[in-house]
């Protein structure tokens, strides 16, 4: 029979992490006994828990750590992290440990250090004593120094830390019977608020935003200010210049809703008038592209970034054909985002939300609620779903924001 | 081999019937021969084809009129119908003629009459020598004369008498990628045109539209004379008068969408309110009531009937629970309707599409695409589909009929 | 500033509820401190909290309990209940206190009285000095004794008395990811434990399990002894005949799958053979019905009851179009189930959710995870879903239960 | 006034093809007028209908052909087409032709010439007298000759030239309400018979397919000889790879549905093994990896791609990241196929549906009816939809076709 000591500290009780530790501790079969416990008597102070968990089973009381540490909790034992070589580059040591998206801390040489870059799914590289670095699995090169499993860790998931606040409202409120606009005005406001302290907003949007008519309504938003950074694909570019050049999307006219029988051919030829220009930065600098979404994007120098896919036509100059790349040009793009806004985009949305820390605010409209669903699945599990017509979301939102 | 001879006469090409006509015949491993055929040459002209159908397998030719007489097939053998004697109520002969929901022409004292309130599912029953009438089967008496299957029928399906209009950009339409407010600007010419020739519009509805927020955008409608005939079940009024009493509804703030963990309770409250008024009407009558759904359709004086159905609570005094007595109120108030719009109820759709003759145009807004697709499989399939949020649909629909 | 002091105990900590509790109040922008808090140490102790609750708001502080008290939490006043009297049938006192679906206790002459007929939305009636009954509004008679609003309830949520067990795996589970095999045998290990201990099990269902080819399966698991009541509609019984006689499900072929265009009229020709023969029951006594899921229900003596609704066609002799009589006679059949199988019918399953205690094991299986969230939102927050093809859920069910 | 004559040949009028045809006419607010007719009288016979557009407009009469060349019209003239060359590398004429994905004949030296490698957004190239060939816009070379649009060109869309026969039952189906087991018994049928001809069949899946428990049942299908082509992403490879060395798919136990709590580093671990070795292949060959979807494909030298994405981790070493080269893979292991099975992923289909002819059976599993009509919407008309857990659509096909 063995037991071990751990600790969580913080938001324990009315995050319902705690509740989440013990049922995590019963369904691998483990006892648990709580050894002191200490409650945060008021609202905003925290609590402390020490608890022991014993077992015959050695092996699933090895194996508890790593499930219980994504929930906050640690060992008292203050052993300092072991780190292992790699012995070949994109190979981690067997044993390595695979982050989360919540801010992490690692025991070394006696101290807590806080990691930099902060992802899912990542690997924690020592690059100097005091320097630790999330880094990808591809990343890693020969002889780098990588985290393995072990009791030196410490996570913070953003329960912990604080309460959800205003939105909280949303959370997990993935149904469509809620009310549209009241969720409009929120986002409204926590954007202004954003902007008011020069805060990020990132949007990462799918083709469906220019189908539904959300275009104007989108370009507006980055004409006023309010999008710092966009993230999309080779889709959502397309049916906007279409939208421009011939005035439909997808062959569907963009006033009159009316369905061209292979209209679906209005697409190839914005792209060839792209490809005749070079690019979509030439045809604006020709005054060949006047407005709209990648026209405001351009013409504001907001940073952006066209994901490739197996999918796409053309596709479009400024995509980006490589995954590896545009992995990396996403995720210099959303760093340090206040704000994530989602729109209509399943794909994209998950690409995101794997290289976002849970700290960044993320919303997720789609008329699809099952898309909020598979987010969070996917670990974005901070992401608050709206179940709407993007385009008039779009809409209402531009609206609510004053934009011009 | 038996041969037999067929005739269609309308607009049979342009409709894509005659490709319906011969695809059923060749699914019934029957093979036809075109006899004569005359093609409207003009869009306005009407197509005639007359063709024969032939096969050893008697049981075949005999059972094919009845799947390609929906279609707008009749012979051309000028026999009278026959009709039989209901051995008791209630009960039909055993090849009584089941009626479809398009119009309808019997052959009787070499005549061709008109079936009288068709509708779907029912008998035909001849009253006298020039009157027939579609009967439900349980309101058929003892001695009554029923239609029996034969060679005397002539069915109009609409697409055979016209074009199907400016709508039919969205026939079939139930893709959530198309742009709401397109629709929702087509819908508004419509009801514009059929208000100045005093044509009649009936509502149907589901609570989904008070959660979302449409309450207030509908009341205008019913306000600004939209609105006709109203349908629906008694969830709809309880949450009306709940938001109206309580500010909420089924618990979640009107206002600020915030959920109150057991505001569910709130429903009954306003329940309990009207009981002790005695109905809805006095809550109004005693100045309780004041505003709302509810509240315009009682104080306009526009037709409506509350369904009660197993999941209600309360009921309200108004509710209609006998299902016989709310099907013939229904039944009533849609009576000569020029339009049906259906807001978010699959229930009440499929119940009042029932009764519906296919001419009168069906629209059905849904935040969920599968809805149109199971009003259609059930009969209705004249419906056209708008996938939106309901609330922002209502007042986006309400903006543009400039409702005060 | 008002201060009021407020108990729970029970599995506050594990179950996550002491975690909704501190959230509402904080939501209600009230205070909390702790003063007194034992947790349980070993899982199956349970803790016990008390806590004060602080406002200058007097409304707020007055409203908390109403919103705290279905999460397990009392006051230590014990003052006994108030009641008031109806002033006249169906019509409670103001205050009156509306039920939630947990097992309730009221403190009655100085002592914890537990309240029969447990359903959500009731009332609570002191029929003697040591019962109470749970009645619906419109049961109340005039002068009966109806307990208000006060500090004098103990509800207990099923978490606090208990770990949801082996099925947590599926709690708030409706993602159609997960793999359905692993659901029905977990399901099919519950029902044999049930029928071990001689439990009761009843099916709500609905058409789609006739359309999607579960009949024989279903009708199995009846013959093999596995249903105990059988909750329904018009339809499944009006299509589980269609096919016995006719062959098809809503006109489409059983067997090959094949469309009959207008082969709907099958449902009306099946409706008319029972309307010939005065009954479903008559039509199995003369042998007219000789298999399928009415069959082996009446054939088996499960109770049953088939509820009308406006949408219904005939309706059956057996449907109960009366929807008052119809919530009585559901009622009737839950009581003391142990499990309930809701198949595919989201109209049944919410009118029965909202008849049955939180203690009952709920299921829902539908391929629409929108189902399950609505289900939940209703209140039947005990639901865990299953998203699958119904027809081959139960195929795949009959086989683990060797249904012959 | 203009007038100009076409022509359209092949099973026009069960195909509802010349519906179609007149009604594209009358949307753009033209005249038509049938100048001659000739009816296939028998079901196998072609008919051929001669027609006059007039219009004062002579913008839409120059583009009506565009509309309605697609669905086999074509005019009398007998001009040769027009062909202009290429100002420079990736870059059409103006007014270049865009293909259909329908078979296409264009008029070169008074012949009618079959294109070759027939799809959906490509341009003609004339190679040389007697060979044309569609060409992606990005793989043009300066000094190609394209044909630009005009009146040389026949298409044939796959109704035109044949009944859709015994699948017909499905089309447009997407209705979950349809019998399961019906779908699958009919696509094992066709594919046995696709098999005894040396048919090709192409699987195109998700990681759906491992999450649902379908891997084992889709390698059994690849070993027993029925894939001969497989396509999909990152994904599916490391969901199945995961599931081989830890038994679990996205942290879910294979086995027992339980979710590990951040199990989801198990992928993580997963591709590290496979980084260890150098690939997937290497891992077979080193017997790491024994059984699964991989090892089949490798094993028994299936053509397979695993396209990136953005969302992927990793990627698996032979995942091909650059999209350009992943979609010149995934349209050569397409050419020839008789069946493309879609499981559950959107992105994939519609990346094969974009380079498949219309002339491939396609069929589309998944849970989702939006799913197919968005794979429609995008242009693969023919794709049949079966919505289904499609683990358990491949247990029952597995079953069907006596996998071992």
């Amino acid at each position: 029979m063995k037991k071990n000591i751990y600790q969580a500290k913080g938001h324990l009780i009315d995050s319902g992490l705690f509740s989440k530790i013990v049922n995590t501790i019963l369904d691998e079969g483990l006892d648990y006994s709580v050894e002191e416990m200490v409650i945060g008597k008021q609202p905003d102070e925290q609590s402390v828990v020490r608890f022991s968990i014993t077992s015959n089973d050695e092996d699933s009381l090895d194996s508890i750590l790593k499930k219980i540490s994504p929930l906050g909790v640690y060992t008292l034992n203050n052993e300092n992290a072991k780190f292992e070589k790699a012995d070949k580059d994109k190979h981690a040591p067997q044993h390595f440990y695979s982050t989360t998206n919540h801010r992490t801390e690692v025991f070394v040489n006696n101290k807590w250090i806080e990691v930099k870059d902060q992802r899912m799914d990542a690997v924690i590289v020592k690059e100097n004593e005091t320097t630790l670095r999330c880094v990808k699995l591809r990343d890693i090169k020969k002889d780098d120094l990588i985290l393995v499993e072990g009791e030196s860790v410490r996570v913070y998931p953003p329960q912990i830390e604080a309460n959800t606040g205003g939105f909280a409202f949303m959370s997990n409120d993935v149904s469509s019977e809620r009310r549209g606009e009241i969720a409009v005005s929120k986002i409204a406001t926590e954007i202004n608020e954003i902007k008011k302290r020069n805060g990020k907003i990132v949007v990462v949007a799918g083709p469906v935003v220019i189908h539904t008519g959300g275009a104007d309504y989108l370009a507006s938003l980055i004409r006023n200010g309010y999008v710092d950074g966009f993230l999309g694909g080779n889709a959502i570019a397309v049916h906007d210049l279409e939208s421009r050049f011939l005035n439909t999307s997808l062959g569907v006219d963009i006033n009159t809703g009316k369905v061209t029988e292979h209209g679906h051919n209005h697409h190839m030829k914005a792209i060839n008038i792209i490809y005749g220009q070079g690019s979509i930065k030439n045809a604006i600098d020709n005054d060949v592209l006047r407005d709209g979404v990648m026209y405001e994007i351009i013409k504001n120098n907001i940073p952006y970034c066209l994901a490739g896919s197996i999918r796409d036509d053309g596709p479009l100059p400024e995509t980006v054909n490589d995954m590896i790349e545009a992995q990396t040009q996403y995720a210099q793009i959303i760093k340090g985002a206040d704000m994530i806004l989602m729109l209509s985009t399943m794909l994209h949305s998950i690409g995101t939300g794997n290289m976002t820390p849970s700290s960044t605010k993320t919303i997720c409209v789609d008329i699809n609620p099952a898309v909020v669903t598979k987010l969070s699945d996917r670990g974005t599990g901070q992401a608050i779903g709206v179940v709407s017509d993007v385009g008039l979301f779009l809409k209402t939102l531009s609206e609510k924001l004053n934009c011009e």
